[in-house]
């Protein structure tokens, strides 16, 4: 936790705080505050500042806090996942709201196992606390959309021509003969498969909508460390 | 596994191989083997190929093995690490053979927890289990070197200035204000400090052995995600 985040209900008045649960349990156990002492806080969707401690108990922490900063850039990335097994969504939504993408839609696929879908994770709740533990990660304050789109075929025959207007757009395939190439500049549409990867009428599909399969060489890696690997090359 | 590691004492002959354990359950459960049916395989530190079924029940299973491809190509990076937490260590040294480091070593800093040196993980065994696990996944076979450094001045002081002759050096730490570079061609050492980050000392330590401190910029990443991000750079 890099960043405190603050939500609506946390202001007391417009420049104090009270934080508690797993907030608190930081601030006193990680952080091991004073009073005057300050901390880095930052509302969530708005800017980042200082909070300094007025009083603490074991049972709340109130700051007083004032916000003067921007929060980080964005990463012009819209990432579309096949989605991954449930353990490995929840470190792979964390390590992409790190890394400033904001807009992520989760897709089925042929080689998508069917109970991912069903996964308590994919509650709005759940992945919420995912990417807040990302964006306190990078002291980003911007979450994250995510969008879940568990039928392939509606997705990139209705909505996929539309957002990829104006993107260039990749879709990662071990086969493909293509490298990864440098940034291209301007926004970029990313897609990752899953394990095993597309099959082919779906890279046809993607195809069909102006993507670039490109590879990441002879290595076939999985989805948490090929994320932040092509992230990377456009950034 | 997208590879069958195979060690000396599989070799039944010359040319065939018994699978008992974890890796013949992966034959049964994951891959469904028939007999005549073929399987990627690779000699542990020697060449790829493909293995054909002769015979399986539920206690070995029999392959008829040649071996005719190398291995894919090593990245050209010794990776220095400040022991990360077991369970981040576990996975970081999974995803970084994966990429193709064939050096590490894991360092002692101020910030490194003591306790994590005790970690059962640390045992050479259980550093091998991860190192082919990375490998399975990437299809390579060429185990990386891992080396302990318990004690920071000794290694720094003594080995390091030998370690990275003739290489590009780089230290990534949150505050620095050069970016991280293009590839610079050739070998590169590269370090990745601790939770927290390298204390000023040490990073002095590192720079008066010629490593030019790099930033990822504002957003400060988990290892586990710095790792991958700064790997996919060099390659």
């Amino acid at each position: 936790m890099n960043l405190i985040l603050l939500e609506e209900e946390d202001f007391f008045s417009a420049s104090v705080v009270r934080l508690t649960g797993r907030r608190l349990k930081h601030c006193l156990e990680v952080c091991r505050v004073e009073i005057g002492g300050s901390l880095k806080v930052g509302k969530i969707n708005g800017f980042i500042g200082e909070g300094v401690v007025r009083y603490f108990d074991d049972q709340r922490l109130e700051l007083e806090v004032q916000f003067d900063q921007p929060p980080p850039a964005p990463l012009e990335v819209t990432l579309l996942l096949a989605l991954p097994r449930p353990k490995m969504l929840k470190r792979v939504l964390q390590s992409v709201t790190s890394l400033g993408v904001k807009r992520i839609f989760l897709l089925n696929s042929f080689r998508v196992e069917k109970s991912f879908w069903g996964s308590p994770l994919l509650q709005p709740e759940q992945l919420r606390e995912q990417l807040l533990l990302g964006l306190e990660q990078a002291r980003d304050t911007i979450l994250p959309q995510v969008h879940l789109r568990p039928r392939f075929k509606p997705f990139v025959e209705d909505e996929l021509p539309q957002l990829c207007r104006g993107t260039t757009a990749f879709v990662a395939h071990p086969v493909a003969t293509q490298p990864c190439p440098s940034p291209p500049g301007g926004p970029v549409v990313l897609t990752i498969g899953p394990e095993g990867g597309f099959i082919p009428y779906e890279i046809e599909k993607f195809q069909e909508c102006g993507f670039t399969p490109i590879s990441l060489g002879e290595r076939i890696l999985r989805v948490e460390t090929a994320v932040p690997v092509l992230l990377s090359r456009f950034s």
